[in-house]
Protein backbone atom coordinates (compact mmCIF):
# COMPACT_ATOMS: atom_id res chain seq x y z
CA UNK A 1 0.00 0.00 0.00
CA UNK A 2 1.10 3.57 -0.15
CA UNK A 3 2.91 5.27 2.48
CA UNK A 4 2.72 9.22 3.59
CA UNK A 5 6.04 10.50 2.65
CA UNK A 6 8.03 11.91 5.56
CA UNK A 7 9.82 15.13 5.57
CA UNK A 8 12.86 13.96 3.74
CA UNK A 9 11.32 12.81 0.53
CA UNK A 10 9.22 15.90 -0.14
CA UNK A 11 12.50 17.95 0.12
CA UNK A 12 13.98 15.58 -2.31
CA UNK A 13 10.72 15.77 -4.78
CA UNK A 14 11.10 20.04 -4.38
CA UNK A 15 14.84 19.75 -5.02
CA UNK A 16 13.95 17.80 -7.88
CA UNK A 17 11.79 20.59 -9.07
CA UNK A 18 13.34 23.23 -8.42
CA UNK A 19 17.10 22.54 -9.09
CA UNK A 20 18.71 20.91 -12.39
CA UNK A 21 22.37 20.38 -10.65
CA UNK A 22 19.66 18.16 -8.47
CA UNK A 23 17.73 16.24 -11.18
CA UNK A 24 21.47 15.77 -12.95
CA UNK A 25 22.64 14.14 -10.24
CA UNK A 26 19.76 12.22 -9.22
CA UNK A 27 19.30 11.38 -13.04
CA UNK A 28 15.23 11.94 -12.05
CA UNK A 29 12.86 14.23 -12.58
CA UNK A 30 9.20 15.14 -11.63
CA UNK A 31 6.10 15.93 -13.70
CA UNK A 32 2.20 16.43 -12.85
CA UNK A 33 -1.13 16.24 -14.00
CA UNK A 34 -3.16 13.60 -14.82
CA UNK A 35 -2.70 13.49 -18.52
CA UNK A 36 1.45 13.76 -18.66
CA UNK A 37 1.68 11.02 -15.87
CA UNK A 38 -0.40 8.64 -17.92
CA UNK A 39 1.89 8.90 -20.86
CA UNK A 40 5.37 7.94 -18.82
CA UNK A 41 6.93 4.41 -19.54
CA UNK A 42 6.16 1.69 -17.05
CA UNK A 43 10.08 1.40 -16.89
CA UNK A 44 10.88 4.98 -16.61
CA UNK A 45 8.60 5.51 -13.48
CA UNK A 46 10.56 5.98 -10.38
CA UNK A 47 7.51 6.96 -7.81
CA UNK A 48 3.68 8.36 -7.77
CA UNK A 49 2.92 10.59 -5.68
CA UNK A 50 -1.19 11.44 -5.28
CA UNK A 51 -3.33 13.71 -2.75
CA UNK A 52 -6.20 12.05 -1.04
CA UNK A 53 -8.72 13.50 -3.01
CA UNK A 54 -7.38 12.35 -5.94
CA UNK A 55 -6.77 9.23 -5.09
CA UNK A 56 -10.20 8.60 -4.00
CA UNK A 57 -11.80 8.64 -7.23
CA UNK A 58 -8.10 6.83 -9.00
CA UNK A 59 -8.37 3.68 -6.76
CA UNK A 60 -6.80 1.50 -9.12
CA UNK A 61 -4.16 3.03 -10.13
CA UNK A 62 -0.09 3.19 -8.68
CA UNK A 63 0.36 5.03 -5.58
CA UNK A 64 3.65 5.34 -3.73
CA UNK A 65 3.07 7.96 -1.47
CA UNK A 66 -0.51 9.49 -0.66
CA UNK A 67 -0.82 12.88 1.09
CA UNK A 68 -3.26 15.59 2.29
CA UNK A 69 -4.42 17.62 -0.16
CA UNK A 70 -3.23 20.40 1.66
CA UNK A 71 0.48 19.00 1.75
CA UNK A 72 -0.39 18.08 -1.79
CA UNK A 73 -0.93 21.66 -2.77
CA UNK A 74 1.93 23.03 -1.19
CA UNK A 75 4.64 20.72 -2.78
CA UNK A 76 3.34 20.78 -6.04
CA UNK A 77 4.65 23.47 -8.68
CA UNK A 78 1.14 24.50 -10.26
CA UNK A 79 -1.07 26.66 -8.92
CA UNK A 80 -3.85 24.72 -9.48
CA UNK A 81 -3.02 20.73 -8.75
CA UNK A 82 -4.57 18.28 -10.16
CA UNK A 83 -3.29 15.64 -7.68
CA UNK A 84 -0.91 13.46 -8.85
CA UNK A 85 2.59 14.18 -9.54
CA UNK A 86 5.55 11.35 -10.40
CA UNK A 87 8.99 11.09 -9.94
CA UNK A 88 10.32 10.18 -13.65
CA UNK A 89 13.87 8.57 -14.67
CA UNK A 90 15.65 10.64 -17.14
CA UNK A 91 16.58 9.38 -20.63
CA UNK A 92 20.23 9.62 -22.52
CA UNK A 93 20.71 9.37 -25.73
CA UNK A 94 23.84 8.98 -27.70
CA UNK A 95 23.97 10.67 -31.23
CA UNK A 96 25.56 7.39 -33.26
CA UNK A 97 21.78 5.82 -31.79
CA UNK A 98 19.74 8.49 -33.84
CA UNK A 99 21.51 9.19 -36.84
CA UNK A 100 19.44 7.54 -40.49
CA UNK A 101 17.13 9.80 -39.92
CA UNK A 102 15.95 12.77 -42.01
CA UNK A 103 14.68 15.45 -40.15
CA UNK A 104 16.40 17.49 -36.97
CA UNK A 105 16.09 20.43 -35.31
CA UNK A 106 19.02 22.06 -33.56
CA UNK A 107 18.31 24.30 -30.83
CA UNK A 108 21.00 27.00 -30.03
CA UNK A 109 20.75 28.68 -26.23
CA UNK A 110 16.81 28.39 -26.49
CA UNK A 111 15.76 29.74 -22.90
CA UNK A 112 12.10 29.84 -22.24
CA UNK A 113 11.05 26.57 -20.81
CA UNK A 114 7.55 27.37 -22.87
CA UNK A 115 9.02 27.28 -26.55
CA UNK A 116 11.51 24.86 -25.23
CA UNK A 117 8.66 22.44 -23.88
CA UNK A 118 6.32 23.41 -27.34
CA UNK A 119 9.26 22.74 -29.81
CA UNK A 120 9.49 19.09 -28.54
CA UNK A 121 6.00 18.66 -28.96
CA UNK A 122 5.97 20.05 -32.29
CA UNK A 123 8.79 18.04 -33.05
CA UNK A 124 7.25 14.53 -32.03
CA UNK A 125 3.55 15.63 -34.88
CA UNK A 126 6.26 16.57 -37.66
CA UNK A 127 8.32 13.47 -36.88
CA UNK A 128 11.47 14.49 -36.03
CA UNK A 129 14.45 12.07 -35.44
CA UNK A 130 16.28 14.01 -32.89
CA UNK A 131 16.31 17.35 -31.18
CA UNK A 132 19.51 18.58 -30.50
CA UNK A 133 20.68 21.25 -28.01
CA UNK A 134 23.53 23.22 -26.85
CA UNK A 135 24.63 23.32 -23.11
CA UNK A 136 23.38 27.16 -23.19
CA UNK A 137 19.26 25.67 -23.90
CA UNK A 138 17.26 25.56 -20.65
CA UNK A 139 17.22 22.15 -18.68
CA UNK A 140 14.83 20.00 -20.89
CA UNK A 141 13.88 18.61 -17.28
CA UNK A 142 12.46 21.42 -15.78
CA UNK A 143 8.85 21.25 -14.81
CA UNK A 144 7.73 24.00 -16.89
CA UNK A 145 9.50 22.71 -19.62
CA UNK A 146 8.16 19.14 -19.34
CA UNK A 147 4.44 20.13 -18.87
CA UNK A 148 5.12 22.12 -22.31
CA UNK A 149 6.22 18.99 -24.38
CA UNK A 150 2.53 17.50 -23.23
CA UNK A 151 3.95 14.04 -22.88
CA UNK A 152 6.02 14.56 -26.29
CA UNK A 153 9.38 14.44 -23.86
CA UNK A 154 8.66 10.92 -23.13
CA UNK A 155 9.03 10.15 -26.99
CA UNK A 156 11.11 12.61 -28.92
CA UNK A 157 14.91 11.87 -28.52
CA UNK A 158 17.21 14.56 -27.50
CA UNK A 159 20.99 15.39 -27.05
CA UNK A 160 22.43 17.87 -24.98
CA UNK A 161 25.70 18.72 -26.85
CA UNK A 162 29.11 20.31 -24.86
CA UNK A 163 30.58 20.60 -28.73
CA UNK A 164 27.43 21.52 -31.28
CA UNK A 165 30.10 22.25 -33.68
CA UNK A 166 31.60 18.85 -33.80
CA UNK A 167 27.86 17.21 -33.63
CA UNK A 168 27.04 19.51 -36.66
CA UNK A 169 30.21 18.15 -38.32
CA UNK A 170 28.94 13.90 -37.46
CA UNK A 171 25.27 14.81 -39.06
CA UNK A 172 26.69 16.73 -41.86
CA UNK A 173 29.13 13.43 -42.39
CA UNK A 174 26.09 11.56 -42.43
CA UNK A 175 24.88 13.53 -45.41
CA UNK A 176 22.03 16.22 -43.37
CA UNK A 177 22.02 19.36 -44.70
CA UNK A 178 22.38 22.22 -42.10
CA UNK A 179 19.57 24.94 -42.48
CA UNK A 180 20.05 27.82 -40.05
CA UNK A 181 17.23 29.98 -40.05
CA UNK A 182 18.43 33.97 -40.44
CA UNK A 183 17.17 36.96 -41.78
CA UNK A 184 20.32 36.90 -44.16
CA UNK A 185 19.39 33.83 -45.83
CA UNK A 186 17.20 32.75 -48.57
CA UNK A 187 13.62 32.86 -48.60
CA UNK A 188 12.01 29.70 -47.75
CA UNK A 189 9.49 29.32 -50.64
CA UNK A 190 12.59 29.54 -52.99
CA UNK A 191 14.55 27.01 -51.46
CA UNK A 192 14.30 23.37 -52.35
CA UNK A 193 14.79 21.48 -49.32
CA UNK A 194 17.22 18.30 -49.40
CA UNK A 195 15.14 15.16 -48.10
CA UNK A 196 17.39 14.87 -45.49
CA UNK A 197 18.31 17.98 -43.45
CA UNK A 198 18.36 20.03 -40.10
CA UNK A 199 17.14 23.44 -38.92
CA UNK A 200 19.17 25.46 -36.53
CA UNK A 201 16.98 28.20 -34.46
CA UNK A 202 19.02 30.11 -32.53
CA UNK A 203 18.52 32.11 -28.87
CA UNK A 204 14.95 34.12 -28.41
CA UNK A 205 17.18 37.56 -28.26
CA UNK A 206 20.17 37.45 -30.57
CA UNK A 207 19.05 34.38 -33.20
CA UNK A 208 21.81 31.98 -34.62
CA UNK A 209 25.21 32.83 -33.50
CA UNK A 210 27.34 33.70 -36.37
CA UNK A 211 29.69 30.96 -35.32
CA UNK A 212 26.35 28.39 -36.70
CA UNK A 213 25.71 30.81 -39.63
CA UNK A 214 29.32 29.68 -41.18
CA UNK A 215 28.61 25.84 -40.24
CA UNK A 216 25.53 25.90 -41.81
CA UNK A 217 25.16 24.56 -45.90
CA UNK A 218 22.45 27.30 -46.27
CA UNK A 219 20.99 29.96 -44.50
CA UNK A 220 16.96 30.20 -44.83
CA UNK A 221 14.43 33.33 -44.38
CA UNK A 222 11.03 33.06 -43.47
CA UNK A 223 9.50 35.88 -45.01
CA UNK A 224 8.06 38.73 -42.53
CA UNK A 225 5.86 41.37 -43.51
CA UNK A 226 4.87 44.59 -41.53
CA UNK A 227 7.73 45.79 -39.15
CA UNK A 228 8.45 42.04 -37.44
CA UNK A 229 11.80 41.42 -37.59
CA UNK A 230 11.55 37.75 -35.85
CA UNK A 231 8.90 35.54 -34.74
CA UNK A 232 8.65 33.75 -31.45
CA UNK A 233 11.47 30.81 -31.39
CA UNK A 234 8.36 27.78 -31.44
CA UNK A 235 6.91 28.83 -33.91
CA UNK A 236 9.82 29.72 -36.50
CA UNK A 237 10.79 26.24 -35.39
CA UNK A 238 7.01 25.07 -36.45
CA UNK A 239 6.92 27.10 -39.76
CA UNK A 240 10.25 25.08 -40.73
CA UNK A 241 9.38 21.43 -39.17
CA UNK A 242 6.13 21.59 -41.45
CA UNK A 243 7.52 23.48 -44.43
CA UNK A 244 7.85 20.33 -47.44
CA UNK B 1 7.79 69.00 -17.02
CA UNK B 2 7.36 65.35 -15.68
CA UNK B 3 4.82 65.04 -12.78
CA UNK B 4 5.41 62.73 -10.27
CA UNK B 5 1.81 60.99 -9.81
CA UNK B 6 -0.72 60.79 -6.96
CA UNK B 7 -1.55 57.59 -5.55
CA UNK B 8 -4.76 58.01 -7.51
CA UNK B 9 -2.76 57.60 -11.02
CA UNK B 10 -1.02 55.01 -9.38
CA UNK B 11 -4.06 53.33 -8.83
CA UNK B 12 -5.71 53.90 -12.06
CA UNK B 13 -2.55 52.14 -13.96
CA UNK B 14 -2.74 49.35 -11.88
CA UNK B 15 -6.62 48.92 -12.56
CA UNK B 16 -6.22 49.37 -16.20
CA UNK B 17 -3.05 46.51 -15.90
CA UNK B 18 -5.15 44.16 -13.90
CA UNK B 19 -9.37 44.71 -15.34
CA UNK B 20 -10.21 44.11 -18.18
CA UNK B 21 -13.30 45.44 -17.64
CA UNK B 22 -11.28 48.86 -16.21
CA UNK B 23 -9.52 48.73 -19.57
CA UNK B 24 -12.68 49.19 -21.57
CA UNK B 25 -14.63 51.26 -20.19
CA UNK B 26 -11.69 53.79 -20.28
CA UNK B 27 -10.94 52.85 -23.44
CA UNK B 28 -6.87 52.69 -22.75
CA UNK B 29 -4.39 49.77 -21.58
CA UNK B 30 -1.07 49.80 -20.39
CA UNK B 31 2.07 48.35 -21.84
CA UNK B 32 5.80 48.01 -20.44
CA UNK B 33 9.35 47.64 -21.91
CA UNK B 34 11.52 50.26 -23.56
CA UNK B 35 10.86 48.26 -27.21
CA UNK B 36 7.31 47.82 -27.51
CA UNK B 37 6.90 51.74 -25.96
CA UNK B 38 9.04 52.93 -28.80
CA UNK B 39 6.62 51.19 -31.48
CA UNK B 40 3.61 52.97 -30.23
CA UNK B 41 1.69 55.20 -32.91
CA UNK B 42 2.03 58.79 -31.38
CA UNK B 43 -1.74 59.24 -32.09
CA UNK B 44 -2.31 56.76 -29.32
CA UNK B 45 0.01 57.67 -26.57
CA UNK B 46 -2.20 58.45 -23.62
CA UNK B 47 0.82 59.13 -20.77
CA UNK B 48 4.32 57.79 -20.24
CA UNK B 49 5.60 56.79 -16.78
CA UNK B 50 9.55 56.01 -16.41
CA UNK B 51 11.45 55.67 -13.34
CA UNK B 52 13.98 58.06 -12.14
CA UNK B 53 17.17 55.40 -12.98
CA UNK B 54 15.24 54.63 -16.90
CA UNK B 55 14.96 58.43 -16.86
CA UNK B 56 18.76 59.32 -16.68
CA UNK B 57 19.85 57.34 -19.47
CA UNK B 58 16.89 58.45 -21.94
CA UNK B 59 16.52 62.43 -20.55
CA UNK B 60 15.73 63.19 -24.46
CA UNK B 61 12.08 61.23 -24.45
CA UNK B 62 8.30 62.28 -23.50
CA UNK B 63 8.04 61.00 -19.93
CA UNK B 64 4.62 62.36 -18.03
CA UNK B 65 5.23 60.57 -14.80
CA UNK B 66 7.96 60.14 -12.91
CA UNK B 67 9.02 57.45 -10.37
CA UNK B 68 10.99 56.28 -7.55
CA UNK B 69 12.52 52.81 -8.80
CA UNK B 70 11.20 50.98 -6.32
CA UNK B 71 7.67 52.94 -6.85
CA UNK B 72 8.06 52.18 -10.48
CA UNK B 73 8.87 48.38 -9.65
CA UNK B 74 5.43 48.04 -7.36
CA UNK B 75 3.43 49.32 -10.42
CA UNK B 76 5.05 47.25 -12.51
CA UNK B 77 3.41 44.23 -14.20
CA UNK B 78 6.69 42.25 -15.07
CA UNK B 79 9.50 40.80 -12.82
CA UNK B 80 12.20 42.84 -13.83
CA UNK B 81 10.83 46.44 -15.29
CA UNK B 82 13.16 48.35 -17.29
CA UNK B 83 11.38 51.43 -15.67
CA UNK B 84 9.11 52.63 -18.99
CA UNK B 85 5.56 51.46 -19.01
CA UNK B 86 2.91 53.84 -20.84
CA UNK B 87 -0.66 54.17 -20.91
CA UNK B 88 -1.98 53.81 -24.78
CA UNK B 89 -5.55 54.31 -26.41
CA UNK B 90 -7.84 51.28 -27.69
CA UNK B 91 -8.23 50.56 -31.34
CA UNK B 92 -11.13 49.95 -32.77
CA UNK B 93 -11.52 48.47 -36.46
CA UNK B 94 -15.01 47.76 -38.41
CA UNK B 95 -15.33 44.31 -40.13
CA UNK B 96 -16.56 46.74 -43.09
CA UNK B 97 -13.41 48.37 -43.09
CA UNK B 98 -11.29 44.77 -43.17
CA UNK B 99 -12.86 43.31 -46.22
CA UNK B 100 -10.89 42.88 -49.70
CA UNK B 101 -7.84 41.06 -47.88
CA UNK B 102 -6.72 37.57 -48.83
CA UNK B 103 -5.82 36.32 -45.73
CA UNK B 104 -7.53 36.57 -42.43
CA UNK B 105 -7.60 34.10 -39.12
CA UNK B 106 -10.31 33.36 -36.66
CA UNK B 107 -9.71 32.54 -33.04
CA UNK B 108 -11.79 30.82 -31.03
CA UNK B 109 -11.64 30.71 -27.43
CA UNK B 110 -7.92 31.28 -27.23
CA UNK B 111 -7.29 31.55 -23.32
CA UNK B 112 -3.66 31.74 -23.24
CA UNK B 113 -2.15 35.77 -23.41
CA UNK B 114 1.08 34.40 -24.63
CA UNK B 115 -0.78 32.06 -27.29
CA UNK B 116 -2.62 34.89 -28.26
CA UNK B 117 0.26 37.66 -28.43
CA UNK B 118 1.59 35.14 -30.23
CA UNK B 119 -0.43 34.50 -32.99
CA UNK B 120 -0.74 38.70 -33.43
CA UNK B 121 2.77 38.80 -33.69
CA UNK B 122 2.86 35.85 -36.41
CA UNK B 123 -0.05 37.38 -38.19
CA UNK B 124 1.80 40.70 -39.00
CA UNK B 125 4.88 38.57 -40.24
CA UNK B 126 2.29 36.44 -42.59
CA UNK B 127 0.56 39.20 -43.81
CA UNK B 128 -2.62 38.45 -42.36
CA UNK B 129 -5.45 41.54 -43.12
CA UNK B 130 -7.29 40.66 -39.55
CA UNK B 131 -7.70 39.09 -36.99
CA UNK B 132 -11.05 38.08 -35.77
CA UNK B 133 -12.07 36.84 -32.10
CA UNK B 134 -15.13 35.25 -30.50
CA UNK B 135 -15.55 37.31 -27.12
CA UNK B 136 -14.69 34.31 -25.44
CA UNK B 137 -10.96 34.93 -26.48
CA UNK B 138 -8.61 36.40 -23.43
CA UNK B 139 -8.40 40.21 -23.65
CA UNK B 140 -5.99 41.36 -26.52
CA UNK B 141 -5.42 44.20 -24.02
CA UNK B 142 -3.95 42.14 -20.79
CA UNK B 143 -0.39 43.34 -20.18
CA UNK B 144 0.62 40.00 -21.13
CA UNK B 145 -0.77 39.57 -24.51
CA UNK B 146 0.74 42.57 -25.62
CA UNK B 147 3.50 42.22 -24.68
CA UNK B 148 3.63 39.00 -26.07
CA UNK B 149 2.57 40.95 -29.53
CA UNK B 150 6.18 42.25 -29.44
CA UNK B 151 4.11 45.34 -30.76
CA UNK B 152 2.27 43.67 -33.41
CA UNK B 153 -0.81 44.34 -31.36
CA UNK B 154 -0.31 48.15 -32.89
CA UNK B 155 -0.57 47.53 -36.47
CA UNK B 156 -2.66 44.39 -37.02
CA UNK B 157 -6.36 44.71 -37.25
CA UNK B 158 -8.16 42.89 -35.47
CA UNK B 159 -11.97 42.61 -33.91
CA UNK B 160 -14.05 41.03 -30.73
CA UNK B 161 -17.10 39.51 -32.56
CA UNK B 162 -20.33 39.56 -30.62
CA UNK B 163 -21.56 37.22 -33.32
CA UNK B 164 -18.86 35.01 -34.89
CA UNK B 165 -21.22 33.21 -37.09
CA UNK B 166 -22.31 36.13 -38.62
CA UNK B 167 -19.09 37.77 -38.82
CA UNK B 168 -18.18 34.32 -40.84
CA UNK B 169 -21.10 34.68 -43.06
CA UNK B 170 -19.91 38.60 -44.10
CA UNK B 171 -16.40 37.20 -44.75
CA UNK B 172 -17.89 34.79 -46.94
CA UNK B 173 -20.21 36.68 -49.03
CA UNK B 174 -16.54 38.62 -49.65
CA UNK B 175 -15.47 35.35 -51.48
CA UNK B 176 -13.17 34.26 -48.34
CA UNK B 177 -13.10 30.70 -47.80
CA UNK B 178 -13.35 29.42 -44.43
CA UNK B 179 -11.39 26.68 -43.28
CA UNK B 180 -11.34 25.21 -40.22
CA UNK B 181 -8.58 23.61 -38.76
CA UNK B 182 -9.16 19.80 -37.26
CA UNK B 183 -8.14 16.45 -37.18
CA UNK B 184 -11.09 14.96 -38.79
CA UNK B 185 -10.01 17.05 -42.03
CA UNK B 186 -8.06 16.47 -44.97
CA UNK B 187 -4.28 16.77 -45.02
CA UNK B 188 -3.16 20.39 -45.63
CA UNK B 189 -0.31 18.77 -47.87
CA UNK B 190 -2.87 17.59 -50.39
CA UNK B 191 -5.03 20.70 -49.90
CA UNK B 192 -4.87 23.08 -52.79
CA UNK B 193 -5.77 26.77 -50.97
CA UNK B 194 -7.90 29.10 -52.06
CA UNK B 195 -6.01 32.92 -52.97
CA UNK B 196 -8.26 34.42 -49.99
CA UNK B 197 -8.93 32.32 -47.29
CA UNK B 198 -9.45 32.52 -43.45
CA UNK B 199 -8.23 29.69 -41.14
CA UNK B 200 -10.17 28.95 -37.93
CA UNK B 201 -8.34 28.04 -34.91
CA UNK B 202 -9.91 26.91 -31.91
CA UNK B 203 -9.89 26.67 -27.93
CA UNK B 204 -6.15 24.77 -26.49
CA UNK B 205 -7.90 21.95 -24.58
CA UNK B 206 -10.85 21.65 -27.20
CA UNK B 207 -10.33 22.26 -30.76
CA UNK B 208 -12.77 24.18 -33.07
CA UNK B 209 -16.53 24.01 -31.68
CA UNK B 210 -19.11 21.81 -34.16
CA UNK B 211 -20.98 25.39 -34.94
CA UNK B 212 -17.48 26.26 -36.66
CA UNK B 213 -17.04 23.06 -38.18
CA UNK B 214 -20.25 22.82 -39.72
CA UNK B 215 -19.92 26.30 -40.91
CA UNK B 216 -16.76 26.18 -42.50
CA UNK B 217 -15.90 25.92 -46.12
CA UNK B 218 -13.33 22.94 -45.57
CA UNK B 219 -11.40 21.06 -42.99
CA UNK B 220 -7.90 20.96 -43.02
CA UNK B 221 -5.76 18.51 -41.08
CA UNK B 222 -2.11 19.54 -39.69
CA UNK B 223 -0.73 15.87 -40.31
CA UNK B 224 0.52 15.05 -36.75
CA UNK B 225 2.96 11.52 -36.22
CA UNK B 226 3.72 9.72 -32.45
CA UNK B 227 1.11 10.28 -30.14
CA UNK B 228 0.59 14.07 -31.04
CA UNK B 229 -3.24 14.24 -30.85
CA UNK B 230 -3.13 18.41 -31.34
CA UNK B 231 0.20 21.27 -31.52
CA UNK B 232 -0.05 24.09 -29.66
CA UNK B 233 -2.89 27.20 -30.77
CA UNK B 234 -0.24 29.24 -32.11
CA UNK B 235 1.56 26.84 -33.70
CA UNK B 236 -0.80 25.73 -35.45
CA UNK B 237 -2.00 29.14 -36.22
CA UNK B 238 1.67 30.08 -37.76
CA UNK B 239 1.85 26.65 -39.78
CA UNK B 240 -1.46 27.69 -41.77
CA UNK B 241 -0.82 30.99 -42.09
CA UNK B 242 3.03 30.44 -43.66
CA UNK B 243 1.06 27.02 -45.55
CA UNK B 244 1.60 27.93 -49.34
Amino acid sequence: MEATPGIKKIREVRALCDRSSVRRKAGLFVTEGERICNEIPGEDLEAVYMSSGYRKTHPGERCDYLMKDADFARLADTRHPQGILAVVKQKHYELKDLTGGSLYIILETIQDPGNLGTIIRTAEAAGVSAVIMNKGCVDIYSPKVVRSTMGSIFRVPFIYSDDLTGTIRQLKEDGIVIYAADLSGTDMYETAFSERKAYVIGNEANGVSSDMISLADRIVKIPMEGQVDSLNAAVSAAVLMYRR
